[in-house]
């Protein structure tokens, strides 16, 4: 399940002080969204809105004390340990990547049919441009053989800990590891700052184009395997079955652990419900659009009348990587005619992607039981004054 | 438009012999389909079998006195001139990977609203073991700068002509040429034995992942330069529109170029209006699947009734190439349940891939005045006897 339980009050006497404009889904752990307004407002995040996805409660880490033990299990077990200092001998890099919960936009598919897992609207996902180490320069560095990658992984450990004592985990694949393309981090800043405690401090791991279960916060260990993380959250959650697949009928160990997201957007402005006027004979729409896999958002389009025409966006705002190693959103505007006898309408938005692939219709056939990887159209309803 | 005038019938004498099982869409330039049949009965296609686009006549070419020129524009122009011998010294290597034509299926979107080309079904596309060199090797001891790859572009040109003495040439970016993950080859085998004439005799490029239009054949050149191709073939076709878009309104000049492909599936057996014996309450499907960008195909879901219940496929064919380097298709078997008092059903598949990008339900939304990218689920209508 998603809330693991931490009855205990003194677990959570030092969670960070968070900013109060985030919408809060749960509080112990914290799991809270950033509003839509704020999503389109800023190209990058700012850090305090960035939203938040904890497991357990935020441990409180000392960068100076902090320590990253590395092993790669190979025909003989070879250990490393890097404090914060040592990791900065390798090459720093920068990368704009957004990060999204898998569980983004659930909400949308639980009104088809019930899912497990936080009701998240539109705003479990943000931009940010990450600064750290490739974690393929430390991998190799530790003795890991980029020609024997096959069947492998690579398990991140969090500082975090649940209430039965066991830290958090999940792995990737290490051939994903190490693809050049696949520009994975160990990051210790964020916009250009170290790490809010909220995202990580001082060490996490920024796994660009993945569900953000991947990109482990609070890194305290990395172990080369031939086994995928034992943990709880990676036998046992983000992965995907079909829409016939029941808690009785799934099956986590043969169903395919979920390593990259697929392409989805949102309406951010106007809101559903909101009254808009209506300027020129068309309403403005503001959103966001996003990829995984390091594909690139090429085209969003809206409709106003049920998919009879599309109004392709004109404004694309967009980091400049190309197509495979573009990881970070793009923000959009369009501008959508609706007629003068109109009083309100219904938008829908698609977005397709470098690999021309685009959004499901409906949310029924991409239906499943976790709630997970829910792109279809996003659709709102407003009212409009001429 | 897809068919050059080549009225002159001199130009037609030397075309090849062509397996009479192909099914010809259209003779001068030849083009024609792979039997559903034959696809899954093969997971390598045979060379005889793969299915044919040609947009000329077939040119001739000796391979021993065949040259392939290498320009780099940059500061200054450096020309490089290789033989078959010459391209040999570099290394060795063969891929898998399909090759799909951008409108393969586009006799299912021209139902909905007619759109211009050949009228393909599933069978402009196939699967090979190519064997070359990487391109991306040539081009770095040609000379260019991995570095220095943002905005450039890659024209390849053919040595078909048209009927006004124009090379066949289109163009891809230079950063995906240079991606060691794109895999891109000149090659000069096919499943073991030297290319056939129809297949780019004696030298190709494959561009894994893209548009077939994209991997040359009967290559003469590359030229790397600031520039896309200004052929008529890459400003003026294999461009994406949205559904709104006609031939008055749609602006090849800004429209992205196709250089990937999305997640596509398709039933090949039973044909569409087959009667099919019910076995032990259930038919067998199969068919292939295939996504672009290097994405693999995760999970194939068939449907007999509208969307209630999907089955999945329970064996699926794949090469062993890791997600964001995996370039063949995908052939997969289903046994999908079907209700005693049935007599017909309506089959529906549609792929997953390692993106967890799916197809979308219909045609309507990606209809394009093309054709092209025409993923939709694929849906049959068979008979059944108990
Ligand atoms: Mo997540
Ligand atoms: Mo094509």
């Amino acid at each position: 399940d998603d809330v693991i339980d931490h009855s205990d009050d003194e677990l959570w006497v030092k969670e960070p002080v968070r900013d109060n404009r985030l919408i809060v889904k749960t509080a112990k752990p914290f799991n809270a969204e950033i509003p839509a307004k704020y999503q389109i407002e800023f190209f990058d995040t700012p850090n305090e809105l960035f939203y938040v996805r904890q497991h357990m409660p935020v441990p409180e880490l000392d960068a100076d004390d902090h320590r990253l033990k590395v092993t790669v299990k190979g025909s003989k077990i070879r250990t490393e340990e890097f404090s914060l200092r040592d990791l900065d001998k390798f090459r720093r890099v920068t990368t704009r990547a957004a990060l999204m919960c898998a569980g983004n936009r659930r909400s949308e598919m639980n009104e088809v049919k019930p899912v497990k897992g936080i009701g998240w609207m539109g705003g479990a996902i943000s931009n940010a441009v990450w600064g750290g180490v490739y974690l393929r320069d430390v991998l190799l560095y530790s003795g890991v053989d980029p020609e024997d990658t096959k069947g492998k992984h690579v398990i991140f450990t969090g500082a975090d800990i649940d209430a039965t004592g066991v830290n958090f985990s999940t792995s990737i694949p290490l051939d994903m590891a190490m693809n050049p393309s696949s520009g994975i981090l160990l990051a210790t800043t964020m916009n250009g700052h170290p790490l809010p405690p909220d995202h990580g401090r001082p060490l996490r791991a920024v796994v660009p184009g993945a569900p953000a279960v991947r990109s482990v916060k609070w890194l305290q260990s990395i172990t080369v395997s031939e086994d995928e993380s034992p943990s709880h959250w990676h036998q046992k959650d983000y992965r995907a079955f079909n829409p016939s697949k029941t808690w009785e009928t799934a099956d986590f160990a043969t169903a395919p652990p979920v390593y990259s997201l697929p392409v989805t957007s949102a309406i951010c402005d106007p809101a559903d419900g909101d009254v808009v006027s209506v300027k020129n004979g068309a309403v403005q729409v503001r959103g966001y659009a996003y990829s995984g896999g390091g594909a690139k958002i090429v085209r969003v389009d809206v409709s106003a009348d049920g998919g009879r025409s599309w109004w392709e966006a004109r404004e694309l705002q967009a980091d400049a990587a190309p197509p495979q190693q573009h990881y970070g959103w793009t923000l959009w505007t369009a501008s959508v005619p609706v007629a003068t006898q109109q009083k309100e309408v219904e938008l829908w938005a698609k977005a397709t992607d470098s690999n021309f692939n685009t959004q499901p219709e409906r949310f029924n056939d991409i239906w499943n039981i976790r709630g997970i990887l829910s792109n279809a159209y996003h659709r709102i309803k407003i009212k409009l004054v001429h």
